[in-house]
């Protein structure tokens, strides 16, 4: 216990440095603009920032001016000095700072507390270190725009945010993460590989996969439904649009209507682009009357939704308005839930392992405050999966109170390269929709019955996965996933027949080749297909083209490997055909 | 030429025909309500109609009664009597008639012609036959509501539909076109086989896929795109939702405003469901500068599209709100335009052929009266598509006017068992929006040059090609596209183990087989997977489990064939691999 305290003491030096260094931003930013207006300046994870309202915009390279000043300060090592002043003298001192005047009206008690270092003076709680000097690693990384106390008909003031270490190592440490981050953005990699675009003119948050995205998506797509029909899952197909009054019977309307689009109007009825694709699977279970004996039924569809978020939320492919559920819903009786579950929990962990993510959290949520449905059936269907989860042995955290209105849940969150955690696989249990739509079976004893119905997607969107594999990889995708898997590269010119019947023979074993036909040489297209993290780069010359070989140089790997071109295709198709992560010639 | 003339005497004669059955039917219609108010009643084609306002809504139970009447006067055999009377006189004689009142009020002229027979009589321009007598062969087949006028504002009248021929010969031999017809009808089928359904509760003209319609499309999906990798497409994934203003700038806000949805309002921008998957593809084409070099771009999507059709007109899966196009748009050179022309219509009649059209119509539509674009780029254009078709050989008809506005087109109408023409691929040359979206390439002299761009369709729309499917095939679908390709009768309880040895065998082989394990006799079974129209019966007893065979019965065959079970899976397995249009074992 007693190093958990240690511990915890730890952090809040961390966080009172990093606030201090925010002070002292605000005093280097000071003294480069006189007339700066401040909001307010708190510690962050990593870091700080602050706000501030400026006679003109920052550009990125005020920041250096403004660190530079900020070790001036540290130099100069002045002390931090708290005081406590009546309410009308801190009105006073902050007499031309409105957003700290505004600050100073909320304080409740008659006594204000201000922090000063050297000339700096801040409306401030504190603690912070003692002196300037003790700020020994920290650095400015981004500006931003940000409406005073988030309100967007406040001003937009503008926020400089800044990261801040005990020590120079650990914030080169953060520095180096980051850079690599940044370095695997996906909306920077989806550009520089060609993967997907988002246009303004169609609308943000709406995404056109490009030719190289798409390879990708349709290969995870083919691969998704092979494994659910093996699993006995079934294939459907529902419509984009619906009329709004189900959405009214189902809830939605009223729990989630700002995530929904305005209606359209079609022959006086309000139509709307659907939010999810549970009713439309409802109706189909619904055309007929079911019996036990065709328990369970799992409709999977790889249906896309639309959602509105606001711009100012959305990301890349990780926040989007539109985007493509692998999504499923199992109908069955509450006797086969927990067999069912089990599937699902193979199934998602299965995916999750196969795309190479070998690190994940398992999260059973449980009834949340406002709740739908019975408190005994809730208990149960918790134990239910609970039981699912020891079955396989699989360790799991419970998030209370974190399910669903409508019934517990499963999720799983799995951890890309960098130690990023990305929302993945999602098992629900719904007892709302049941009721609402009278979603029942006969069972064996002849009496109707209301169904279990599961929720669950194992990838959660074809957006965000593709913006996980994308980050995790850094772009450079495994053999089976490349959108491009082998690149020819002739030597010279005259090679190039030996190049396109080499493009030829493969493509027609279904993989996806291309020539690098272009006169330049050798070394200047092997890097190009680095750039592009093309697998395989086959180099051919006079002595491939003799001998029926080639010089393959995998992706990953300095040295060339001579092979007959027979191996070489057993090889890739062997590779593509068990997804291998890895593959050594 | 004479025996044209004949032709067409003969066609009027058969049409004086069906209008006078037409009258003697009003007549029955009066005899049986006294009240009857008269609408129109046409000779159509096969037959005719007429539009009444009766004091009840007709049953099919009428039909059968006012036939009987309709025999009746036949066989008293009432001269049909030409009558001229002045405006007035006719007014009087109608004056319980308030739609023939309408009409009158409508006619030019003082004299208005009568046609009575007995003693019933119209309002009727003529000519008819001399007498009833000469109705030798009629059926009335169905009723349905019809506004007067055709107008929604106005009365609902009921129209009784009948069929008439010059011989019993002629009219049975429809009769029985017209059962057949029936008997294939998608709707139909649709249910029986549980293939699609439409809900009123999410809108019609909405399809939603069931699991065994989603099987056979996934499986024409697969095809397609393999086709399309082949055939060096990309293919790409678009949003369904895009800001109206695209639409603006691309004329077809201004063109096809009724058949575009009302816009739903996302931050006080307009956007709507895309009614066609065009501009997406253009944005992706545009996110980077073109080099000749990299032409032709041939983009492909299973792309979802929405417009409004008015409900009247909504019918099953061949006229919907809502469909998925095999759509695909080719960016290339004005040079290319022919090679890309002959590799779609090669692709086209490829696709067509294997899903077992074999009957087909060519036709290429010219520059309409109104068009966008260049008198003389329509010229060359419409000789490019003629000299494709000349390159492969193929007949084609001229449809002069029938181009869009924005460029000349090839259509190719299939034709299914029935001999029913069925809209099928579409090859459209557009001028207009490489224009409106300035869409260009660097061409070989450096210079910026608009594309030729090319919008196609082979199947047209998974909805409506299923139709036709379901229609050709009669729900009977070939082997390859079968939601059950096999279904396993075991002989008795005892053989259910060698069933599902044998169903789980088969289904690692891609096979979609199912075993009836109901404890029902081996007839009933074998009834029940006729029904369904499952290719392949593999019954099972005690000689099959001891031998490791199958006894093979086929749908369409009588007999039972004795095979192992490696040389069952052998010939199955190649049938589906070969998209076999027969199977014989």
């Amino acid at each position: 216990m007693a190093s958990k305290k240690q511990a915890i003491t730890e952090d809040e030096k961390l966080e009172t440095m990093r606030h201090s260094v925010a002070h002292i931003m605000a005093e280097a930013v000071l003294s480069l603009f006189p007339d700066a207006k401040f909001g307010i300046g708190p510690a962050i994870e990593d870091g700080f920032y602050y706000d501030f309202d400026l006679p003109r915009s920052l550009s990125p390279d005020d920041l250096p001016l403004i660190e530079a000043k900020m070790k001036e300060i540290v130099t100069a090592n002045k002390p931090f000095v708290r005081q406590e002043v009546s309410r009308e003298e801190a009105q006073k001192i902050f007499a031309h700072q409105p957003y700290k005047l505004e600050l100073i009206d909320k304080i409740e008690g008659e006594k204000v507390s201000l922090y000063r270092q050297g000339s700096f003076v801040d409306l401030c709680r504190g603690p912070h270190i003692s002196s300037s000097g003790e700020a020994v690693a920290f650095k400015l990384v981004s500006t931003a725009g940000a409406y005073w106390r988030g309100d967007e008909h406040r001003p937009m003031l503008q926020r400089i945010y800044g990261v801040a270490f005990n020590t120079k190592e650990a914030l080169t440490a953060h520095l180096k993460r980051l850079e690599e981050a940044a370095s695997r953005d996906h909306r920077k990699l989806g550009r520089e590989l060609d993967l997907f675009s988002i246009h303004e003119e169609a609308g943000p948050g709406l995404v056109h996969w490009h030719p190289k995205g798409a390879v990708i998506r349709s290969v995870i797509e083919d691969f998704w439904r092979e494994e659910h029909f093996k699993r006995g899952y079934d294939i459907v197909y529902t419509p984009h649009i619906a009329k709004l009054n189900l959405w009214r019977t189902s809830g939605h309307w009223e729990f989630y209507r700002d995530y929904l689009y305005s209606p359209m109007d079609v022959e006086k009825q309000e139509y709307i682009v659907k939010p999810m694709n549970c009713l439309g699977h409802i109706l189909i279970y619904k055309t007929s009357l079911r019996s036990y004996r065709e328990l369970p039924l799992r409709y999977a569809e790889l249906g896309t939704v639309y959602r509105y978020e606001r711009s100012g939320v959305l990301h890349g492919l990780s926040r989007v308005r539109g985007f493509t559920q692998d999504d499923a819903h199992i109908f069955c009786s509450f006797d086969q839930l927990e067999d069912e579950v089990v599937g699902v929990l193979e199934l998602a962990l299965f995916m999750v392992d196969t795309f190479g993510f070998t690190d994940y959290q398992l999260l059973l949520s449980t009834r949340p405050e406002k709740y739908a449905g019975d408190i005994q059936v809730w208990e149960e269907a918790t134990k239910t999966l609970s039981q699912a989860l020891a079955r396989l042995g699989l360790d799991y955290d419970i998030d209370p109170g974190e399910g669903v209105f409508y019934g517990p849940k499963i999720d799983i969150k799995f951890k890309d390269a960098l130690g990023r955690g990305w929302q993945g696989p999602t098992i629900q249990v719904d007892f709302n929709l049941p009721q609402r739509f009278n979603v029942t079976y006969i069972g064996e004893d002849g009496q109707e019955h209301l169904v279990a119905m599961v929720h669950r997607t194992v990838l959660g969107s074809m957006e965000r996965f593709l913006a996980s594999l994308i980050e995790h990889y850094g772009g450079a995708f495994p053999l089976w996933l490349a959108p491009v898997q082998a690149m020819v590269i002739p030597v010279a010119d005259r090679h190039l027949d030996y190049a396109r019947k080499l493009e030829s023979e493969l493509k027609d074993e279904g993989v996806r080749i291309k020539v690098d036909a272009r006169s330049e040489r050798v070394n200047l297209k092997i890097r190009q297909a680095q750039l592009d993290k093309i697998p395989f780069m086959l180099v051919v010359g006079d002595r491939e083209a003799a001998s029926a070989t080639v010089s393959v140089r995998q992706r990953s790997r300095e040295q060339l490997v001579s092979l007959t071109v027979e191996k070489f295709k057993e090889a890739i198709k062997k590779a593509v055909a068990d997804r291998a992560k890895d593959l050594k010639l």
